[in-house]
């Protein structure tokens, strides 16, 4: 029975392969594809200030090739969760 | 309501403040904890050969003060992700 962090690592992976395998590359997200997924992440981006998409995809696209692999997308889910984590470690230390 | 994803990424965050907040630091995993948490992922680490606990430690204290912060969980979570999708795509082009 798997854990619930791993429920939530296999969610990390079924959500990416959900979005890029809608078009184009199988296993990469396209700058549309990239652009729907994020909606999966409103609430979470409203913490931060979000800059366009095409400046979010710049910033991804480590390898310029104009899509964002899994790679690519688990660093940005990364550093969410640690944008995340400060906003709510800041939170605790103010009770 | 939050998505999927969302609950996913707090999950990440909960579980690491969970463990963290045992003993020592409220906000880092000392090796102990970090043992404990790592029980949390025994499914996806049976994917891997995985080192002693003191080779993991030694891989994720980047800053190398004995403990795990956040950032570097992430980063674990983040590789251990990759791997076990790196995995999942190879069965997915055997079909």
């Amino acid at each position: 029975m798997p854990t619930q962090l791993e429920m939530a690592l296999d969610t990390m992976l079924r959500i990416f392969h959900q979005y890029s395998c809608k078009e184009g590359d199988r296993f990469k997200l396209s700058k549309g594809e990239l652009k729907m997924l994020l909606q999966e992440l409103t609430d979470f981006l409203s913490l931060q200030k979000v800059p366009q998409i095409d400046k979010i995809m710049l910033d991804l696209d480590a390898n310029k090739d104009n899509k964002v692999d899994f790679n690519e997308f688990v660093i940005m889910v990364a550093a969410l969760t640690v944008a995340c984590n400060h906003y709510f470690v800041e939170q605790l230390k103010k009770k």
